[in-house]
């Protein structure tokens, strides 16, 4: 075999992988911070959908499916996002094995090996191996509390085009409640972002997992609602809004880039059974009455990781997100991430390094770029209050010496 | 963006792909004999299994879970394949989303652009552009009642040898009740193709949907269970078996292999819902009742399918399939198999031209294959036996004024 190509495959997709811990595999007493697992208080209660599905619409839900997914699920979907001003048919929509598996499909679609990506700094860190292992240059923006700096990115493609360098071939962005930097962007800088990717013929790639998972102030159009000229992938899910475990989320876009995706999903259809329980619990009176118990509850984690660091941790830097499950603390100038993801874990706290997020961590990074080394992502999601409580605590008992 | 490769990409996946009908798709009346799902009054009812997945084990099925799979199920497909004669564990065990999927990951894995595969000429049709879309050279070998014919295919590596031609990177084939020609490999071919593989270095995949769907005669080894030196791997589903609609399979291969599978797949795992209902569906009385089922239904229409082409349509040459879900028919050499699937349709049976089946359909036949012009296959599974004789009926009037 050609071990060159073999080698890059297989190291691409484990390399930077924080590989976050299973509930399972957690010593007793440890805390959860570095999980986007669902609180398990929170997981709906999905029986009578299936027994319904598996009786009423067995045939449907126990043969193939097509590829493209049932067409309900679809419309309903297509209106969902119509609900925040887009203007999408059930053709717009791809029915995927979850957003990766969106993601690495647009992917498959849009990258050859070499071509130029732009993410922020930080980005998704699961994220970085799918790109990674279609053989990207990374592109790296900085952020700020409106999310991309857009006019930092129209400066890098000037340069590159003075360089002669290749154009980007996407966009890839999380606009609302950004992981790990709990930043949505705001409307204006969506505007700019979308008109200098059309201007450029750049594709966007919008991915929004906790768009619905929103604790306050107002929603701002998704990328996808702003996109006149058929520019932008928007890769959804159902993971952070309803349970993880149910594997299936979408990607929408014009329907003849959808008629090439589904050329490249080459899996046999996904899954009947989730797609008909997804369909008939999200067009419930359960649908609505969940989103405000989740959105609910997870305010009341994200109001108390906020205030318990804000406590216990004087010194650290954060913004308060307005959804989402993380909040994004920069620790003093002279502390290192890594240094103390280490100490945490010791101390029985598991959380994520900020290095983890940097597509090009260990690299050079551009001016206007956030360190990678003095920032940690905290998870609220999955830790009860309690454990926010007991867990913040033990982080100051090792950030205290340190601080100085 | 790179046009050629897009341009590759977007058509590997849609060319050569026949499409059987979705039944719902069908109009009144037509004969589903090109379809390959499962007889409706088979699809067993896993609502209390269901039930009891998403309640008493909520937490497992709502959330993610591990890339490689539960370990429940994991073993207990190991234990469904060391019946067989292989000596696997749930490490050797990767659960995918269906066998395509599988199929896919391994070409992932081995496949680089421009490497050799040997397949089978006829082969899987849906295999076809899942290799063709890694831009792989097919080698086609013929068969013959006991399988893929080893010596021809030594032969070839010979000959390719002293043209300086590459060695192929893998062997694919469909050993037990081959698709489509229901052919299932002797044990000695067996030995003597894993051997031949042995010696040269290549690898072999075994893709066995029906493996457990025979009717008669005795189980043969299968490819992994004569597999000493690791090289083998083994694609296996419950879409033939159980229900299409699961969308679950497994890969089973050396601890090491199923480790880089891991890395690449890059879905944030498995329906944990599907695969605990699979497990306790398959740890119940009703997975052995439900197998018996299976094997007496689909026997009686295998039967019936054989007796009405014996009947109706004389001249024709078939061998008798000992499982699976197809028969494949040899047409009086002066027909044309696409032109007969035209005129069926026409009729109001779907089938399936030989011609979709053979990788390189259009190209030079090397000697010894079997010619893809009068071939169709027809199947059973879906068909009712009222269907089949009525299909069958419609085929013989259009068969009878070519026959001559």
């Amino acid at each position: 075999m050609n071990d060159k190509c073999f080698a890059r495959r297989a190291a691409s997709l484990s390399t930077s992988f924080p590989a976050p811990h299973f509930p399972s595999e957690l010593a007793p007493g440890t805390i959860p911070f570095d999980s986007g697992f669902a609180a398990p208080q929170l997981l709906p209660d999905l029986a009578s959908f299936a027994v319904d599905a598996l009786t009423r619409h067995r045939e449907e839900t126990l043969q193939y499916s097509a590829t493209q997914g049932q067409p309900e699920l679809r419309g309903w979907i297509a209106g969902l996002m119509n609900e925040d001003g887009c203007a999408l048919t059930a053709e717009n929509i791809l029915v995927v094995n979850g957003a990766k598996h969106g993601l690495e499909l647009v992917c498959r679609l849009l990258l050859d090996e070499g071509d130029a990506i732009v993410v922020t700094a930080p980005t998704y860190f699961t994220a970085i191996p799918i790109f990674r292992s279609f053989g990207v240059e990374f592109i790296e923006i900085a952020q700020d509390g409106d999310g991309i700096l857009v006019e930092e990115l129209e400066r890098v493609l000037v340069s590159r085009r003075a360089e002669g360098l290749k154009t980007p071939k996407l966009i890839y962005n999380v606009a609302d409640f950004h992981n790990p930097t709990g930043a949505t962007m705001s409307a204006q800088r969506r505007r700019d972002l979308i008109a200098l990717a059309e201007t450029d013929g750049i594709f966007v790639v919008e991915d929004t997992p906790y768009r619905r998972v929103r604790f306050e102030g107002e929603t701002i159009p998704s990328l996808k609602a702003l996109d006149a000229s058929g520019g932008v992938f928007h890769v959804g899910t159902f993971s952070k809004l309803v349970a993880p475990g149910l594997r299936i989320g979408w990607v929408a876009a014009e329907a003849s880039l959808i008629a090439r995706l589904i050329q490249l999903k080459s899996d046999g259809g996904s899954s009947p059974l989730m797609q008909r329980i997804i369909y008939e619990f999200g067009s419930s009176p359960a649908f609505p009455a969940h989103i405000q118990r989740v959105q609910d509850e997870y305010r009341r984690r994200r109001d108390r990781m906020v205030a318990a660091v804000r406590r216990n941790l004087p010194g650290v830097r954060l913004s308060v997100p307005e959804g989402g499950y993380y909040v994004w603390i920069e620790l003093p100038p002279q502390m290192d991430g890594d240094a103390f993801a280490a100490q945490a874990a010791a101390a029985g706290v598991n959380l994520i390094a900020g290095s983890k997020f940097f597509a090009s961590a260990g690299g050079a990074f551009p001016r206007n770029m956030i360190s990678p080394k003095n920032h940690v992502r905290l998870s609220y999601s999955y830790a009860t209050p309690e454990q926010i409580d007991e867990g913040v605590s033990r982080l100051a008992r090792i950030y205290e010496p340190v601080a100085a």
